[in-house]
């Protein structure tokens, strides 16, 4: 690219053509017919029940995007896509369309962005609306993606005494982090909140992780509904940023009293640095929550600490969740 | 990125917030108001009427795409965003997301993807339709876009004796190409052929460049009326990749019999190399026209080599459209 093009305003207003592209593509399962020896259009056309000219021209775009490698007429995947987008693979997310790319989501990001931008925040309650669906999609589709960060964060947590006997999830969504620390710690039960229809996918996953016996779920509004506990941790990941700061130091103010002693609260974010436009994914989610909420945004360090220390929290500990894009920030009160 | 990674991935599926973000600058004329020294949030917001967190939120997505540089909480245009995107520039094509990321265009590419692309082209016509409307945005919108690769069109005939005396722009949308060649030989006669709708917009572009006089229009469809002629050029620019290639070789047989002794043809499209996945963008393109044709796609060399011969003509010359990801193709009559 010479040092003045058009090239990145080009790519970058054809952006919905990669959202379409590789939407289709895991649709049809393309990536799992190459994996599995489809390796020309005509062969990965027949596995997929497409038209050989269809998969030529979606699998050569997958291929000037860098999902696959093209040697005369063969296509086979990089290491990246065999990893994450063949269906057979342990770490499979290709589903995560169906939430990032899901209808409702399109409709918000590109009826009228000038709108929202403008406005400081979507056009009515957008995602926040009171048991809005696409919690439900997110809660199904989202899973393998926060996988790895619901590890790491009940990794931070192993080697802590005593074992905390009682965990709240706020905005449990899948319910991957409460299920892995109470996977880790065997003796704890773990109540999950959320909007009762996004809970049945939570019950269904924390069943198949040998949970049920102490998985509890708590319906409603989490703004609302009584905390209970006392609890020993409770969890808030990816929550805080749909809302305004003054909505979360509420929030924060009611998961604190909700603590037994020595309890601590456990925030998982995409926090970008302080410049606001690094690290790339957690800088660009302050333009996805413009989009999808009236207020929320994603919280710099000292927003987040701002936030807690008003809501009687001593200063927080930020801890990078390897290998995710999110950042795991836990406090104690003060 | 480390080698394994879903990070090419959970970019390619929220392709659709760069095509939002871009929209969203450009309506507001966020690069304009930059360029004219509102250069932080706040005061961008008051130039421009937007929020000052939504300008927030915005610019840093830009700056993390790489259309703006940010230090401290001060934000400038690259010299590529200052070329193209500031409204006062002459090069600015800002707003060919008018037609790139038009609502009809935006449908076409994300309602259901894997639908053209099992049924190897669009179900149904798409743009293809008779007086299909966006090619007013097309032709409205894009000439910014097309106006080097018409210059360098013309350029590229500039030398030829004896000076063209009869030109035919088929599929003329905004004109650029027979107005181009129409400003270059002073005494010629340029006929535009396309949707009557289309070509109010290249009349009023003949009028601003002073061909009025020398400006005729047809209107119709290229498939069924009458040519006319003969003429000394005929034009096809960014016109066949709507066909399949009986389609194109049919179109080319209609224009050999319209050429004048010594005509030519001069086609201009997106061509791939035969590899389809080199140069970038006019690999993709091969996508662009799956979702939007029933059969149309981006010709290698060799593919329109073999229409051209189908057709009557001798071997083509293809001439790479400096600083456009364009190539002009022109051939004579065998």
């Amino acid at each position: 690219m010479p040092e003045i093009s058009p090239g990145l305003f080009v790519d970058a207003v054809q952006g919905h053509f990669r959202t379409s592209a590789i939407k289709a593509a895991v649709e049809l399962d393309v990536f799992t017919a190459i994996a599995e020896g489809a390796d020309s259009a005509a062969a990965i056309g027949k596995r997929t029940g497409a038209a050989e000219r269809g998969i030529q021209a979606l699998a050569d775009y997958l291929t000037v995007m860098g999902f696959l490698e093209k040697a005369g007429d063969r296509y086979k995947l990089t290491p990246s896509s065999a990893a994450f987008l063949d269906r057979r693979s342990p770490v499979f997310l290709g589903d995560i369309h169906k939430f990032l790319a899901a209808p409702e989501i399109l409709r918000l990001t590109l009826t009228d962005p000038a709108a929202f931008v403008r406005n400081g925040g979507s056009v009515g309650l957008a995602n926040t609306a009171p048991n809005d669906p696409v919690w439900v999609g997110f809660a199904r589709y989202m899973a393998p993606f926060m996988a790895p960060a619901a590890r790491a964060t009940a990794a931070h947590f192993a080697g802590r005494k005593p074992a905390p006997g009682r965990i709240l999830d706020i905005a449990a969504g899948h319910g991957l982090f409460g299920i892995a620390l109470g996977r880790q710690f065997q003796a704890c039960e773990v109540t999950a909140l959320d909007w009762d229809s996004v809970l049945a996918v939570a019950r269904e996953n924390a069943a198949a992780a040998g949970l049920s016996g102490r998985f509890k779920t708590l319906p409603g509004n989490a703004f609302e509904v009584a905390f209970g506990g006392p609890y020993n941790i409770v969890l808030m990941p990816n929550f805080l940023h749909h809302f305004d700061e003054a909505a979360c130091v509420a929030l924060l103010v009611k998961a604190r009293a909700a603590l037994a002693p020595g309890g601590r609260v456990a925030i998982v974010e995409f926090v970008p640095n302080e410049d606001r436009v690094s690290p790339p994914i957690p800088a660009m989610f302050a333009y996805v929550m413009l989009s999808s909420t009236p207020a929320g945004t994603a919280f710099p360090p000292s927003a987040l600490e701002r936030m807690l220390t008003k809501a009687g929290f001593r200063k927080p500990e930020f801890l990078q969740l390897l290998r995710t894009p999110q950042t795991l920030v836990v406090a104690e009160p003060g």
